[in-house]
């Protein structure tokens, strides 16, 4: 039976500020990939998303992103594959350390914003990231874009990976994803979205932006919980996936570890 | 026979900043405070400093700060005992994952500074700080003033505990430090200082400020690696405790595992 | 005729997360105070503040707070008054320079959140906050709570004083607001409110919570801006203001400066 | 008689760190770059390097850099020129706030690290920092590396230039400096330094790194204060421009009100 992962984003609230609505997204999906402080959140959001997610028993992931609070880990900061090493090293541990308090540990790591899509195409870069994953903890499966330079690196370094997929985005030719910026680059059919993401999942094939079929693998979605009607959108999902005969459900890692029995 | 620690506060670079003496004072003590991020450090420079440390055969040490760059973590910050909590687990767990990637363990945790200072007398901070390190690792050993609140705050929660004192500082009646800005509050003959320091470990007392004699247990003694002539101190403080047949040693805990071995 | 001003703090946004309701309620005061990216606020939110408090014709103020975004600026830091004082410069400052891209300078400050509180009781803090305003710029008003040790500061510094008064706070019988902490802190009716800030701005007294009534000067009140229903009390508030005869306007400063003309 | 002015970087200290030799090498110098809290410098750092800097009759300018402490400022950032725009202003304003409380202006502006190196060929980078300084104060003047972008949007934008140049960095044949990179960048020898600069003084050229000469205009000589020997280099300079008749000042600007008197 095919199975697919439906992974949020969350705890990318900080001090007096909120971000997203997880409490109402993270009902719908089986991974939390949760912002560690660098680019969002703070200790105590991490506290109280971490419980979150283990109320929902989701797979705890750490979401570590680059140093830039004022710009939400969004922007290219250019440092060299040892400090991008060390920041991810630092965030997962201290994701960790929290996750042990409440008897739980990690499942995966997913980098942030201007980290994943840098890491999407630089190797430098995503061999420094895979390699610091696997240095604090090799049963870690590391959530990166399908097809991409990080998904190269973590296989390399020995690392199960997640091949992740954007229902609602549009793919070019070669296999990534249109930059936002460019015509059509967003789905906005929520019909549309679901079934390229079954089609996706079930048949390992994307209809690019010229008509061409591309080959995609789709371990996992990525449900954005920050847009509006991000949990309908999941939901439909949920029922086209089960329509499909699709499974949900957190790839294989450290299972019944991530789910907090102490 | 009789046995002591000597610790360290190190690792308090930042960025392009340089603090303290690490490569110097760190071979001659026996377990090492890094900081974590907060107060001072950076990733890179924990990476570098649990490194150092690893190879002389260290006890490691989390020594989480106040999140106060600017003040060194040397100012208080109000804040609930739950947001302490919180950033003492963060800062453990970050560096928790920083050994990790050395195939080391932690082995003890001392807060830093004002941090330090503020939970040797209100309990409830004291209690939180305890509460976060047993749930992060409850073999972790927790650094302490002497006879402070944070000791009973440990032992409660079921830790470990060694005493710190300090040879360099005289004491009030009541077994606390005399505060820096009165007179003859710091030892300035270290001649002086070491025949403080092996009495307060072979005998349990120390002479007050005003001539009586305090009660006082010294598990561990802190070496100051920002001051000129730490090493040197160092070297004279470990003469003097050979030639009274004190064994020099980190206190029991996870021993091996904080040497590195993997 | 009386005069009275209200004041808003607003600009407390940060990156990518948003916080109050800045358009809404500006169109209903007279001055707004600009946090100034210390405890909120990032450059790029104080430009458009600035241009929405200039586009409402609102005396531009700078509200600056302790270095503490993860905490809003509302937990005490323990530091000199000579810190305190170039903390409050440098901000004072940064604020200064984007109004002058506008065309604009500052009329008044008042301190944020902890350093506001503080402030009012303790001399040396509210002294520095005083001649820190004072050396970057003697025309400034500053805003103060009404009877407090800030009030008298900035009077010993030669600048002009607004007093602050709150409609929605209960007083002590010494004429300081009563902790939230405490049973009836908070008058949860919004008429009660209105008609006590009347009554404090024409007959410069309030009825404490143990019904003694305590004279107060009511130069200017505070509208919150991040509480529900901000907008809709600001306006019974001058409605019944109006209804007393009584004027709402910024106090006297650099009026015309203030307003943006070049 | 020609001219040139002598720059150093400074106020590069933050909190309990030290950097760099400004006692000693300020006093060699005519215009100092004082970092404003963004790669380095806090306020307090701030007010003592402007209070320096006036004890030695120096031209007053701001040094901002990207918000980066971690790295110094020397990481790029990239951020959109609105973002750029934004964070100059700010770092401008918040030193001439401090400069205001010792009765002083300030007299020009010098970009930081990546933010320098970035504007030196990306046009609407430039352009938004040109613009942002304009905005601010339009008296300023605007420091850039000799024949940049930078220098071409400043003078659109109506500032005055100081053109810079480095006395230890060898030129490639467009005019560029050398990256560090690469073989022979930087000049080793003190004496060659010290006659390839008073050659680009007073002649307009360099020999660049293929034999070719090379126009370049030198208005002011970078001296880099946090190098070995950087005062006895500069003393060496002096004499041999003094040598060559050429006069040692900081450029046209607002000079009377850069030093100090109120």
């Amino acid at each position: 039976m095919p199975t697919v992962d439906l992974n949020s984003d969350c705890g990318e609230s900080f001090g007096a500020w909120t971000h997203g609505a997880d409490e109402e997204v993270l009902s719908h999906v089986t991974s939390a990939n949760i912002a560690c402080g660098f680019h969002a959140g703070d200790p105590g959001v991490m506290r109280r998303t971490v419980r979150l997610a283990l109320q929902h028993g989701l797979a705890l992931g750490a979401h570590p992103g680059f140093p830039d609070l004022a710009g939400f880990g969004r922007r290219n900061i250019e440092m060299s594959p040892q400090d991008a090493y060390d920041l991810v090293v630092y965030q997962i541990g201290a994701l960790a350390g929290i996750a042990a308090t409440q008897g739980a540990t990690l499942h995966h790591v997913k980098p942030h914003g201007a980290l994943y899509n840098l890491a999407a195409t630089r190797e430098p870069l995503a061999a420094a990231i895979a390699r610091a994953v696997r240095d604090v903890e090799p049963r870690l499966v590391l959530y990166a874009l399908a097809g991409s330079a990080l998904v190269t690196a973590a296989r390399d370094a020995g690392l199960a990976v997640a091949e992740e997929v954007f229902a609602d985005r549009r793919y070019a030719p070669q296999g990534t994803l249109l930059p936002r910026s460019e015509q059509g680059a967003v789905i906005e059919s929520s019909a549309e979205a679901v079934r390229q993401a079954v089609r996706m999942v079930r048949d390992g094939v994307v209809t690019a932006i010229d008509g061409s079929e591309v080959k995609v693998r789709a371990d996992t979605i990525c449900i954005h919980g920050d847009t509006p009607g991000a949990a309908e959108h999941a939901r439909q999902l949920r029922a086209a996936l089960a329509g499909a005969g699709i499974e949900v459900a957190a790839p294989a890692g450290r299972r019944g570890d991530a789910r907090g029995a102490r």
